[in-house]
C-alpha cells in the first residue's frame, strides 16, 4: 500500500509562471487580504459574515449568538486552506501568525470530545448529528481536515492537524456499523475526500475505512435520511425552501441507492463531483474494483453527456443539478464555479488511478475555462454561475435567468465560489504534477519548479514557457545528483502533432493512454523541449445536443474562444462564421494584454429597423454583410463591462 | 352614441363550417357536460370543484364550507357563458332548464344589497373589498355579467341580466370618486370589459362610466393597493406564494403607473389583455383619443416585440409574464391559452374601433393556432402553456420545463383556460364578423349563417367553404327585400393574390385599411365568390428575435406548421430545410383527416452512436442525408402521444 501513497512524495511545488503566477499574486495580496476582512465583518455594506465570531462564542470568549448559516464554520476553514497554499508558494510571517492565532481560536472552540462545530455548539447543543442530510456537520469536518492537511504541508506545523483528527476520532467513535453507532452519511459529501487526505498524511487506517463506511453506507435502505427525518419528529432545517425536499429527493444528494448500482452524474452539482472524488481515492486506495467501475460509468456520463464545453456542469439552477443527457444549454446554464472545480478533484484522483490524459484533459479544460473564468482579471469579483451566453437586456426581464449575473460581483460575507477558487488556484501545483508508481506525470505546462522524492533519490525539474498562450515549454532537471526515473508527458487532446525532444533529440519513449512515457536517467542541464503547436480549433458538438445545432466553437490549446459585445457589437445571434473563413491570431490590449484573440471574417445579419414587422413572408428580412469577428478567451469575458457574450456560433 | 351599439345589431349567427362546426358539437355534446360533471363534482379522481356547493351554502340551501380558489364561482358564471352561446347555436330545452336552475341558484345566493361572491359571503363575510389586489372579487363579477349578457342574448331571458345589474348597481355604488366610497380598482382586470357588455345591452350610462372609472384610476399615487394593504394590516391573500408580491409587484398588474403614460404590454399576459380588451371598448365608446393612443401604443408593442407567430403572448412561466422586447423562447414560452382568447378579445374590440385588417389578422392567427391548439382535437383534453418546440426526455429534467407539459392534460375541477376555450369557440361568430356603423367586415369565412339589421333593413348571408383548408368561399345572400349596406371583406395578409366576384363580375369596391369595401344594393340570390390562394409561405422572424436566427416557419392560410417526432423522428434540431425545397400540399391521415399537411424534401444531420465524443475538434461530426420532412399544422400537435415538436427550423 505504501507505494501508493503519492501526495507526500511531493516535496514542494513552485508557480513560477507569467500567466499563472499573476494569480498566485491576487490570491495572495487581493483575495485573502479581503476575505479576512469579511471574515472579520469588516467590510462596509457587506452582508456580515460573523464566522469568526461564532467560533469566539463557541470557544466562551464572547458572548453572542450563532449568525450564519449552517455551514458558516467552512468559510473559516477554506480560507485557512487558502492561505496554506499560498504559504506554500511564498512564506510570509505575518499571515502565517494570523492563522495560527485562528487555530488556537478552533482549538478553544473544540469540544472536548473533539466535536467542533459552532452552529450547534452555540446554537443547537444536544441536537448534534440529527439531521445529517440538510445540515453540512461533516460538511463542516471536511473543509476543517482539508485546511489541516494543507497547513500541515506547507509549514510542517502539526497544530491544526490535531485538531483535525481529534475530531476525526471522535466522528468515528459516533459513526460505524456497531451497536450504538449511528449509520449515517453527509447530505453533502466532502468529509470523504477530507478523510483521504488525512489518511494520506497520517496513515491512520481508520480515516480509510470511515470514508469507505461513508461511501458504502450511502443510498442503502431502509434509507438514513428517513430514519433520521422519522427520529427528529419530522422537522426540516432549510424551513423556508419546501416541505424537506432536501431530505425527500434522494436524487439531489447522490443518495437516491447504493454508489454501487450508481450509473448517471446526477443531482447537485457540487455534491456528485465532490462524493465521486472520494470515491475515486478510495477505489485506488483499496484497490477496489467495484469502486472503480462506479466512478468510470458515472465519470463517462458526467463528461461524455453533461458537460459544457467549458468544462462546466450543472444544466440547471433548480437544484445547481444535472439534468438529462445532451440537456445542455447554453443561457440558462448553471455551470457553478464550484462544480468545476470539483470536477477538477474528480478529475485527479481519476488521473491518480487511471494514468490516463483523458482526465488531464478534462481538469484542463474545466481549471483554464470556468474556474479561471469564475474569477475577475482584478481578483476582486466572481461568477458563481457560468452562462455560454449572454443577452443582458433580456436577462433582466426572464425569470429563466435570474441566477445568471451579466458581470461578475463583489464577494461579500458568505459565499462558497470566491475561497474555492481561491484555494484551488494557490493549489494548482496538485493539478500540475501527478507522482504515480509508475512515473511523475506532468500534465499540463504552466511554469513552475518542483521537487519530488522518487525512489532512485530527488528530482527537481523547472518549467519554462508561457502556457497557455504558447505551446512551447521546457523542462530543465535541476537535481545535483543523477536519478532514473520515469516521466510521462500528457501529449494533450488538443494538440495534432507534439514534438518532444530531450537535450535537442527526438525524445524516445512510449506513449501510453496520452503520455509519452520517458524512462531514463535524468542528469542536472538534462532539457526537454516540447513544441505543442496550438493551432486555431473548430470544436463541434454531438448532434445529440440541441443547443448547438449548426454551431461552432473555437478553442485554442486548452482554452475556449467566445464572442463579446464589446468587440463585435450586440445581437451576436446575427453573427455567423463561414465554415472556410481563416482563423489569425492577434494580441490581445487593455485589459486583455497579453492574451491571444483570435480574428476572421464573419457575416452579419442586419438588424432591421425598429418598425420593421415581427414576421414576414416568403423572404427574409435581411441584408448580410461582412463583419470581423473577434473571439477572445471566454475565462476573460465580462471584464469590460456589462454585455452580450456567446460560445457557440452560427456556422455559414 | 347609438349608431356606436353594434352589439345589438347582430341577431343572429350560426356556425355551419365542416371545421369550426365540429367544434361546436365537441363543446356542446363533451366539453359542456364534462363540465358540469366536475362543476357537481362528479368526476371521480378529479380534485373536487365544488363551485356549486359554495353557491348553494351561500344560498343557504346547504351546511358546509367554501372550498376552492378566491375566482371559484367563475367556473360556474363560465361555464354558464357557454352554455349561453351553445343554445344561441343550437337550442337543447334541458340543457336550457338546468342553466335556469343555476340562474336560480345564483338568484338565493345573491345579497339583499345585491353582492354576490361566495368566498366573502361564506368564508370572510365582512371582509368584502379588502383585498382587490389579489381576491378577484371584481373579477368574478365581471364573468357573472359576461354570462349574463350571453344569456340575455341567447335566449332573451333577462334573470341573469337581472342579477348581474342588481350587483353591477351595488359596486357602482360602492366605488367611485365621491366620499365614501372606494377609489380602488381590480388586480385582475375584467369588469372593465363585461360592463362594456353590460352597457352595450343595458344602455345604462352609470356601467360605462363605472368602467372607465376602474381605467383611470389605475396605477395612481398613492396607490391603492398599498392603501388597501396597509389598511388591512400588511396582511396578504397568497399567503403560501411569498411576501405580498401580487400586491407590491404592480407591473404584474399593469398597476405601475396610469395607462396614459403606459406604452409596453407588461405583466401577467392573461390580466394585460383583459384590460386593454376593456381600455379600447371604452375608448371607442367615448370617443377618448388618449385612450385610443394608449391602445394603440400598448398593441403594437405586445404584437410587434412580444407575440409568437402562433399569436401566443408571455414568454416565460413565472407571472405568465411578458418579458422584454423581442424575447420570444420557443421551448420555456408561456403562451397561455387564456392570453391568446384575451389577445382575441382585444383585437376584435380594436377592430372595431379601427376598422383594419391587421387586428383581424392577429386575431385570426390566435385563434387558428393557439386557441385551438390549446384543446385536442378529442375535447376532452388541454393545454394551458402551449410552447413552439418540445423535447420530452429533457423536460422531464429541467426544471425550466415545469411549466410545459408534452401532451394535453384531463380538465380537471379548478380550471381557467379549458372553460374559456369553450366559450371562446361557441362564440367564434362574434369574432367572424364586426357590424361596423360604415359596413359590415366580414373577417374570415368560415362557414356560417348571419342576419343583422342595417339601417336599410335585414341582411341575411351565408358563407360556405371549407376554411382554413381552402381559400374558396361563397358569400350569398338570402333576405327577402334588397337592402344598401356596405359589406367590407378582408383581405388577408397571408394572401398575396385575391380574387372576389360578385355575381360572377369582378368585385368593383374601395380597399381601405385591407378591406374590400362594396357598398350596393344587396339582393336575395347575389353571390359573393373569393378566391383566396393559400400558397405555403415561408415565414422568417425578425433578426432581433435571437431564438429564431437562421431559422424558418411554414404557414398556410393563417395556420402556422410545426415537425411532429410521429412524422418525422426525434431529434428534430438535426432536420433543415434548404431555402429552395418546394413545398407540396398533401392529405393528413388518421386522427389528421381532413387537414392538410406539407411535405418537403430536407435534410437530416444523422444522429452520432451513443458512444461518439460529445465534443470533437474540425470537423463536423455529422453525416447529411435528405430526409422528407412532414409539417403538420400546430393547432394539431400533440394528438399522436408523446413527442418532439417544433415550429422553427433551420434554414439550409
Amino acid at each position: 500500500m505504501q507505494s501508493d501513497v503519492i501526495e507526500a512524495d511531493l516535496k514542494r511545488i513552485t508557480i513560477t509562471d507569467p500567466f499563472l503566477g499573476e494569480y498566485q499574486w491576487l490570491i495572495r495580496d487581493v483575495v485573502i487580504p479581503y476575505q479576512w476582512q469579511a471574515l472579520n465583518d469588516n467590510i462596509p455594506q457587506a452582508e456580515p459574515s460573523h464566522a469568526l465570531a461564532n467560533y469566539r462564542i463557541a470557544a466562551g470568549l464572547e458572548k453572542g449568538e450563532f449568525y450564519g448559516m449552517v455551514f458558516q464554520d467552512s468559510d473559516v476553514t477554506k480560507w485557512l486552506e487558502a492561505v496554506a497554499w499560498s504559504l506554500s508558494q511564498q512564506p510570509d510571517a505575518a499571515l502565517e501568525q494570523t492563522a495560527d492565532e485562528v487555530i488556537e481560536l478552533l482549538a478553544k472552540a473544540q469540544c472536548d470530545d473533539g466535536y467542533l462545530n459552532t452552529w450547534y455548539s452555540v446554537k443547537e447543543p444536544g441536537q448534534r448529528w440529527t439531521n445529517l442530510a440538510e445540515c453540512h456537520e461533516l460538511y463542516c469536518a471536511g473543509h476543517l481536515f482539508e485546511a489541516a492537511v494543507a497547513f500541515f504541508q506547507a509549514t510542517g506545523k502539526r497544530r491544526l492537524l490535531e485538531i483535525a483528527c481529534r475530531f476525526a476520532d471522535h466522528i468515528d467513535a459516533v459513526f460505524g456499523p456497531e451497536q450504538g453507532q449511528l449509520r449515517g452519511y453527509p447530505g453533502h459529501p466532502e468529509i470523504e475526500l477530507a478523510l483521504m487526505r488525512l489518511y494520506e498524511v497520517t496513515q491512520e487506517p481508520r480515516y480509510l475505512a470511515l470514508a469507505r463506511f461513508f461511501l458504502d453506507e450511502r443510498g442503502r435502505q431502509p434509507h438514513y435520511y428517513d430514519i433520521e427525518f422519522e427520529k427528529r419528529g419530522g422537522s426540516w432545517h432549510w424551513g423556508g425552501w419546501g416541505d424537506a425536499w432536501m431530505v425527500k429527493d434522494k436524487v439531489y444528494t447522490h443518495a437516491h441507492k447504493p454508489l454501487s448500482e450508481q450509473d448517471q452524474a446526477v443531482g447537485h452539482a457540487v455534491r456528485s463531483v465532490y462524493l465521486l472524488t472520494g470515491l475515486a481515492h478510495v477505489a485506488r486506495m483499496t484497490h477496489d474494483e467495484e469502486k472503480r467501475q462506479t466512478c468510470l460509468r458515472i465519470w463517462n456520463n458526467m463528461v461524455q453527456r453533461r458537460m459544457y464545453i467549458t468544462g462546466g456542469i450543472g444544466s440547471q439552477a433548480i437544484g445547481e443539478a444535472f439534468t438529462s443527457d445532451y440537456d445542455l444549454p447554453n443561457d440558462t446554464a448553471y455551470s457553478e464555479s464550484c462544480a468545476a472545480i470539483g470536477l477538477m478533484m474528480f478529475a485527479r484522483r481519476m488521473l491518480e488511478m487511471e494514468g490516463d490524459a483523458h482526465y488531464a484533459d478534462v481538469m484542463e479544460r474545466a481549471f483554464y475555462n470556468t474556474v479561471l473564468g469564475g474569477m475577475a482579471l482584478d481578483g476582486k469579483h466572481f461568477f458563481y454561475v457560468n452562462p455560454l451566453e449572454t443577452q443582458p437586456k433580456c436577462m433582466a426581464h426572464n425569470h429563466i435567468y435570474d441566477h445568471v449575473k451579466p458581470v461578475r460581483q463583489r464577494w461579500f460575507g458568505c459565499a462558497c465560489c470566491p475561497p474555492n477558487i481561491a484555494r484551488t488556484l494557490v493549489a494548482i501545483g496538485h493539478y500540475l504534477f501527478t507522482p504515480r508508481p509508475d512515473a511523475l506525470f506532468i500534465n499540463f505546462y504552466a511554469g513552475s519548479e518542483a521537487q519530488f522524492t522518487v525512489p532512485d533519490g530527488e528530482l527537481h525539474l523547472t518549467i519554462r514557457g508561457n502556457y497557455p498562450w504558447t505551446g512551447e515549454a521546457e523542462i530543465a532537471m535541476t537535481h545535483p545528483h543523477p536519478v532514473t526515473h520515469t516521466l510521462a508527458l500528457r501529449l494533450p487532446e488538443w494538440c495534432d502533432s507534439p514534438q518532444i525532444r530531450v537535450n535537442g533529440e527526438t525524445a524516445q519513449g512510449e506513449t501510453i493512454k496520452g503520455y509519452l512515457h520517458l524512462h531514463r536517467q535524468w542528469r542536472q542541464g538534462d532539457v526537454i523541449t516540447l513544441l505543442l503547436p496550438m493551432r486555431v480549433k473548430r470544436v463541434y458538438a454531438s448532434p445529440r445536443v440541441r443547443h448547438t445545432a449548426g454551431k461552432v466553437a473555437l478553442q485554442r490549446g486548452p482554452l475556449v474562444y467566445c464572442l463579446e459585445e464589446a468587440d463585435n457589437g450586440s445581437e451576436l445571434h446575427n453573427l455567423s462564421l463561414p465554415s472556410d473563413s481563416p482563423l489569425h491570431e492577434v494580441a490581445g490590449s487593455g485589459v486583455l494584454q497579453g492574451k491571444v484573440l483570435i480574428q476572421t471574417e464573419g457575416l452579419r445579419v442586419a438588424t432591421p429597423e425598429e418598425e420593421a414587422p415581427l414576421y414576414s413572408f416568403d423572404t427574409p428580412p435581411t441584408s448580410v454583410t461582412k463583419q470581423t469577428l473577434t473571439f477572445i478567451p471566454w475565462f476573460s469575458w465580462a471584464n469590460r463591462g456589462e454585455g452580450e457574450m456567446r460560445v457557440w456560433v452560427d456556422e455559414a
